[in-house]
């Protein structure tokens, strides 16, 4: 089957341009001797943890229990959940996917360290706890420094939990367009990381992990050498936010669009202005509008849940029926709309990967 | 089971309220004497098009082929597409389709209307057709007047179309604030579509369908008596973009929140500030941040994915594993999101419904 034969709206993944990007990411880690623990939350599917364990990566990381729970059930056997994890079913749930895999989840409360506890010692198991410390980003963690040293200790005071590290997680910064600014951000966030490390080791509590780090900041993380763990996601498939900042030592970020929308034009209401089929519910808008790339010389503006404009100046060389391909804004949301994808090389549809993940957000 | 015992984000609907607006659309359609076929779209359920039906709907409109097909397989008999149906793969689904109920879709185009005439001779069997304006949206359809007749003229001449009416919706005016201003911006709408009806007439060529209106315009549209069917879709939910337009002659909109999102609170950064699990894989953005509703005294805006802020002036009133529900923004990109309702009635959990329509975007 061709991509021309394909309907449309369709999530098409390039397997060439996927694997150099794993192969890439994978690279910049082993040489900088981290560990390479990507984002499932990104890709949502057990077939591309596989291709990143199979490159060399030492588990994924989930944004969320359900995640988790399709992972290991996709056969992933280490797994870090990089939300707390609260309330009684939850709690429940969690315990039950420590019995069939590694399982470690982060925690930045007393009262969620007590929850975990009380949940690890019903189960007859114990379970691996890191804190979040919010190194910048603003929502979950515990500030940086004594109040991580604090938190540490009770997690070591705790009989059914074994204390592995810190993460550090800054969104923000990953999407800095100056290299430079960006780079001085990672490195006060790490710093940020470090105080933290050394108010737990102050404890006598060793510190195994600090984790961390996305698609934006990988290569800054990989010079500073202060990470144990890289937990990046988008570089997979690399959305058109990503693909525009600038990357230090490089005329362009080092990996490559693997991830694209192919619509089809369904009406042209102007001389100069086609009507696609990919509106709001099959391509995200939080990261703005999607861009053109073949053709690409159109210029994309969503109109609605089921439609999209894509003006010309000039003449649009589109008819009716014509397909166009554009590269999501934000991969993660767009991948979260879509229950398969469609595996291109060239103009060959190869396989087609569920997304069992997708939806899982409890 | 109880609210209280659901894992979160979970999308809930209030079955009383549903039920309420689903009877007070159909009276006030019922007392214009207009047909009432609800817009799928904003549901992607079988179960409440059922609903719909047995309140005395003559059928169910869906924006793509793709929920047509699940709302024939949940068992509705009498569809409209209100996009047009484009490709050689959707034209041969579409013809399947109509083989199992009566199925008419809209068009605007020349290539189309040859399109679908060869599709329909080759399964041997005409499908219905209607010409869909442009009557403001800016986005698919032919202009208002002599297009209309001529597009019609074609489709009248093709031997396997059978030539219906008119679709006009402006979907823009629907969320005006202003009642007067949406009145008149209702009024131009519906005077460019029976201009339209004029230009096929004149043509000898019978009107059978005007079709079009939304949740914000019902009410005038029912006072003008311009349309022979209208197609609201969000009226059964309300979401917090829609209960906040002006409402002529009453002083709120006459439907009820019947949609909420519920989360919890997994972390509380700060004594005025707590973190839920409701991002933007759980709740759509694009109509802005969601409504808290229970506490309403929060402050909602998206912290990324999987994680929103909930700020307070004053003392933050939830602890970490606290539940708090949200209307979202905009209700059809949110149930977008969603495998399944599940259906309270007070404090209970009264049943769970599946969203087989979701994804459905082919």
């Amino acid at each position: 089957m061709k991509i021309a034969d394909l309907d449309t709206p369709v999530l098409l993944v390039d397997r060439a341009a996927l694997a150099r990007n794993i192969a890439r990411m994978q690279q910049m880690a082993a040489q900088a001797g981290i560990a390479y623990r990507p984002h499932a939350k990104a890709h949502k599917s057990p077939v591309i943890a596989e291709m990143q364990l199979a490159a060399g990566a030492v588990g994924q990381c989930c944004a969320k229990l359900g995640e988790a729970e399709v992972m290991v059930a996709g056969g992933v056997r280490d797994i870090l959940i990089t939300t707390p994890v609260v309330g009684r079913g939850k709690l429940s749930r969690l315990m039950n996917l420590v019995n069939e895999a590694r399982v470690a989840v982060v925690t930045d409360s007393s009262a969620n360290v007590g929850d975990l506890a009380r949940a690890a010692q019903t189960a007859g198991r114990p379970i691996d706890v890191l804190i979040e410390v919010d190194v910048g980003q603003g929502r979950c963690g515990v500030r940086p420094g004594a109040a991580a040293g604090a938190l540490a200790a009770e997690i070591a005071d705790q009989k059914w939990l074994r204390f592995q590290g810190l993460q550090g997680y800054q969104g923000a910064l990953q999407m800095v367009g100056s290299a430079a600014e960006r780079r001085a951000k990672v490195q006060d966030a790490l710093a940020k990381l470090l105080e933290s490390a050394e108010a737990v080791k102050s404890r006598g509590i060793p510190v195994a992990v600090l984790t961390g780090g996305g698609t934006g900041s990988s290569a800054i993380d990989c010079a500073l050498h202060g990470l144990t763990e890289l937990q990046p996601g988008s570089y997979i498939f690399m959305d058109s936010k990503y693909a525009a900042i600038e990357w230090e030592g490089a005329n362009r970020v080092p990996f490559d669009t693997a991830l694209t929308v192919l619509g089809t034009v369904i009406s042209k209401p102007a001389a100069d202005h086609a009507i696609v089929d990919v509106g709001m519910k099959a391509a995200s808008g939080d990261g703005g509008p999607l861009a053109p790339v073949d053709p690409a010389n159109g210029t994309f503006s969503f109109a609605g849940d089921e439609h999209g404009h894509l003006r010309f100046t000039g003449a649009c060389p589109l008819e009716i029926g014509a397909q166009v391909r554009f590269i999501p804004s934000h991969c993660d949301t767009t991948v979260n709309l879509y229950d398969q994808y469609v595996v291109v090389e060239g103009d060959d549809v190869v396989d087609v990967w569920d997304i069992p993940a997708r939806g899982r957000v409890q």
